[in-house]
């Protein structure tokens, strides 16, 4: 088959590839109706983030199940399935605890900018759901292997409650749909950071209740001010850098939440900043797993949709402009469809 | 009055002061019984914080109220009163949040070794109790204002709970009343960190199931092995040096809590080994006046007595002694009395 490989920065190429088969008889093999480019895959696309040679690239997936390993259980041939960026057991204590993203036999998927994935731990990677949705309920669906479960757990790591004050810094997919999981957790206020209009209207339409153009200190100085000079309840991080981190903590109250989701790029916080700044902090890779019943009923009942965070719908073989459009921020999200 | 002054590394003088008065009228003048040296102190008497110039010490306290300033409406002349290392109005939504120790009329307290001690904020920092306690009960209640106090948090910013896991990094005293507070608190294993023997004998009176002397990776390596390879549920971190929160963040279960609760001092956190953590951090000055009411009916009612983490007792006159018992270890927490 023909696949996405990543060669040096800029240089995306779909290229002939091995098909994927079953290693061990834990694995399953999938089908792709459709994938995407995820707002992680920029920072090795622009150089800053080193890759070792030749890398196949996506970590976002849905799909039917062509072939299962002898030991799988819970999934077979012909079911519709999503698994996380993050392959799990479900079974081991971490995966018990919710942290399945820190799974002791986690492996982070990289080869789903294909059509055809092998998924590995499948029984406990992927969830099932009856029949196979409509070609218009994919993209919806797909958003819930990571960027949705991204963003819902910004909001969950983050405390947001029904009446919540929240800031999403970042606009980014994960950003909107940390937005949108605020607004389904019940937030009261969700003020979205972001200067770029065709996103903050899609932060509107996903929930957000204002919109904050500033950054940095200025951005912090104009919370501050929305919130009578309190800060906000739950400051969901969503892009990476030391400034987002930064503008996160200043613009939480003291006793108050932030998150972060982001793989953190040369970021350092300061012990004694972050002790008086008296937040919570909790992040990391997001425990996709566990929310993914919850966030594939959401869809499928029609509760959310969320497709529009695709603007731009390529076939797969054109997938290196789906990278060049997002790196150049015209596109939000490329959806990609083999 | 004579009072406690720090001119310098080492160099703790006890000498005539002006008395303390009435300046708002939110003012309260108290009588202390006993006061003592914190584990704080050692870092300006070590000559690891700068300080300008001549400095009153102290900030832990207890007494009975001389005099209230014409506002003062909560308290009263011969009560018995404890209030916080932080000042605070208890009405403002820092305050009404729980979060005290962040008050926007926030004042740390440093002249509280001495005979008498004014109090910003009367109303908002001091909590009365009934009749005057009987002069043994004294140095229990003394810990409610700091120590104590500070304890409890980190077992709460810990999120310890009946059946949790628990390890301390740190057998000073607020780590010792951090082991009484996370026993209090229902934690099925206690792990105390220390290399001191009588310290460790009163981390296990104080509740501790297991003690580990080794520190730094292999202290990590001992907890791992200690939790069947999971890590704690809960640590907590009572040193705030870049090896004690290095210790602190390795050991605790992805999903896990860590709390940190002196402040740090010259720590740093790199960005993307707290992201991999998947822990949950909190930490901050104590908001102790959150606490204060329940901590001091537990030690009126006799539920918890923790006057032994006082194992040095000296007159207030002597209190250079005080610092250099502590300074070299000789002591855990040394009381005066005036």
């Amino acid at each position: 088959m023909q696949a996405t490989v990543l060669y040096g920065p800029g240089d995306v190429r779909f290229e002939e590839v091995n098909d994927p088969k079953i290693v061990e008889p834990t694995d399953a093999v999938i089908r792709i109706p459709a994938t995407c480019v995820c707002g992680s895959d920029l920072w090795p696309y622009r150089g800053l983030q080193p890759i070792k040679g030749p890398t196949p690239m996506g970590h976002e997936y849905c799909g039917i199940v062509e072939e299962v390993g002898s030991a799988v259980r819970s999934v077979k041939p012909g079911q519709f399935v999503i698994g996380s960026f993050a392959t799990s057991d479900n079974t081991c204590p971490h995966c018990l605890y919710g942290y399945q993203s820190s799974c002791v036999s986690r492996e982070f998927m990289t080869r789903a900018q294909a059509p055809f994935l092998r998924v590995p731990n499948a029984d406990g990677t992927l969830v099932a759901r009856p029949g196979v949705p409509s070609d218009d309920m994919v993209p919806s669906l797909l958003t819930t292997s990571d960027v949705l479960g991204t963003g819902w757990f910004a909001a969950d790591a983050a405390n947001v409650k029904p009446g919540s004050t929240v800031v999403v810094v970042g606009d980014g997919a994960v950003g909107l749909l940390a937005v949108l999981s605020a607004s389904q957790m019940g937030a009261e206020r969700i003020i979205a950071m972001s200067r770029h209009e065709p996103r903050q209207k899609l932060a509107r339409e996903f929930g957000a209740t204002d919109v904050v153009t500033e950054r940095g200190d200025e951005g912090v100085a104009r919370i501050k001010d929305m919130t009578k000079g309190i800060g906000a309840d739950s400051v969901l991080e969503c892009v990476g850098t030391q400034e987002s981190m930064m503008q996160a903590i200043q613009a939480t109250r003291p006793g108050g939440f932030v998150s972060y989701v982001g793989v953190p790029h040369e970021v350092t916080l300061e012990g004694t900043q972050l002790f008086f700044s008296h937040v919570h902090l909790h992040g990391g890779p997001a425990p996709v797993r566990r929310y993914l019943p919850d966030l594939m009923d959401r869809v499928l009942s029609g509760k959310i949709n969320l497709g529009k965070v695709f603007d731009l719908v390529l076939p797969l073989n054109r997938v290196a402009e789906g990278y060049r459009a997002m790196d150049e921020r015209r596109a939000i999200k490329a959806l990609l469809r083999p």
